[in-house]
């Protein structure tokens, strides 16, 4: 396995590869690596020739007072999950070589990001837009994987690269959970013990609403409610939003119908956690 | 010579030349070709093997005040003067092909477009960044050609290029002008014979502003108000700007001084023409 930790070199890496006619799969990643970034690298792994992940913490994406400067790193553990997963690049670029003095270009996708964290986190999809571009630029892939735990940002960057005849395929992997149910996160090493416990409550309501709604509940405002107050029982959780949605433009449904997602982001002292689960209703 | 008329076709015929190792020289127009448009055939047939013109009148870079209804439109005229310049491939898509229904995504510059143009025209250079986003992700040119009369968006495009990391050379090639000076356009069309021969005072106040910086002006506004008063003495003309900026950042000067450019925007009725000069001041 390679790390190339600069653009030049990564376009050669590229223009190699693409004349050797191998397809190229790409995990982006903001590092700190777990079963969910693994589960991309599996599907990529199965679909193309060389599988590229790229690493790198995105100052775009965050707000100004979010989690940038702790956001958690550890270079040497990814680069040995990497190895062992079968990522042949890991594509390692810095700060100054992808936003140099006087960066100006943004890319903002005008549907999908309203809604749910959109709402909260201006900026935010702007920020990732931005960045996928810059990285479907420089590693030309033919397909790009992303978790569906993310799964705004996943459908955002499906419908840019479409509208931007990028010519890139956008798979959404299903979301990796720990054995309780917590959605894989890296930003779970932040919660105490007791946050950890109480965690679990976000695919236990979403599970249970689950239920609700395979017995027939079509109420959305019934079952965001249902959700709302199992989250509330535990006593670290705060809630910043349980949403119901479609899956074609993420509105907010009042009744349930086709296929819709239930979607909640919640915090856990400072530690903002998002989790989803989608529905098929007839 | 080809034309395709929809970009699953234009893809197919891109990923033959690449596999025939073949570069592709790209020149954008809105069609209506006059001279300014095949000069920059000729410099892409010097460099490139391949050269696709596409043809598209972007809605996106029109205000709702603007012309883009009546925007002079002649394909027959245009296939004979590409042909004859020897343009490979023209690249003709429909509207529906290029912005289909829910279309949301946009590029925007943040830096280059405040001042001039960016002005009085505002969402006009993020309907041109958005389409030339979309034209090199479909034609993927080794090369694209702009002309330097719109010199605000030439520099625009070669500052995005760079941003996001596109691979692309953006290469900026010398106004064409008539017999009298008049840089050519496809709204000069527009003009009446009165306005046609004032409009040559666009040229003439730039270059006689030239004359006086070479003679050791150095004052912007006294240079500016020359050029202004130059053209206020023509009945038909009305000024929308004339502006004094370095060329880098394309920012007001006070003090001449470095490469700068003096650029003039001016309506005749409603047509509305622009052009400038720049010049080296040591």
């Amino acid at each position: 396995m390679k790390t190339i930790e600069n653009i030049s070199r990564m376009s050669t890496f590229v223009k190699i590869m693409k004349k050797e006619g191998k397809s190229i799969g790409l995990v982006p990643t903001m590092g700190y690596l777990h079963e969910g970034h693994l589960s991309l690298v599996k599907a990529a792994k199965k679909h193309t020739d060389v599988v590229v992940m790229s690493i790198f913490i995105n100052p775009l994406q965050f707000g100004p007072k979010e989690d940038f400067q702790k956001y958690p790193r550890d270079l040497k553990h990814d680069e040995e999950m990497a190895r062992e997963a079968g990522v042949d690049v890991i594509f390692y670029p810095s700060l100054k070589d992808i936003y140099p003095e006087g960066y100006a270009t943004y890319v903002t996708v005008e549907k999908l990001t309203g809604n749910l964290c959109g709402e909260s986190r201006p900026g935010h999809f702007r920020g990732v837009a931005t960045i996928v571009t810059k990285l479907f630029n420089i590693v030309k892939p033919d397909v790009a994987y992303f978790g569906q735990k993310d799964m705004q940002q996943a459908l955002m960057i499906r419908k840019m690269a479409s509208d931007l005849n990028m010519d890139i395929e956008v798979k959404i992997i299903p979301i990796v959970r720990d054995d309780d149910g917590l959605a894989m996160s890296s930003r779970n090493i932040y919660l105490s013990d007791a946050e950890r416990k109480d965690a679990v409550v976000l695919y236990q309501s979403l599970k249970n609403a689950e239920t609700l709604i395979k017995n027939g509940e079509r109420d959305a405002r019934k079952v965001i409610k249902t959700v709302e107050d199992m989250i509330r029982a535990k006593q670290s959780a705060r809630i910043e939003y349980v949403k119901l949605v479609d899956t074609k433009e993420l509105k907010d449904l009042k009744m349930i119908t086709g296929e819709i997602a239930l979607a909640v982001a919640v915090f856990f002292s400072n530690t903002r956690l998002i989790d989803n689960i989608t529905i098929m209703v007839k």
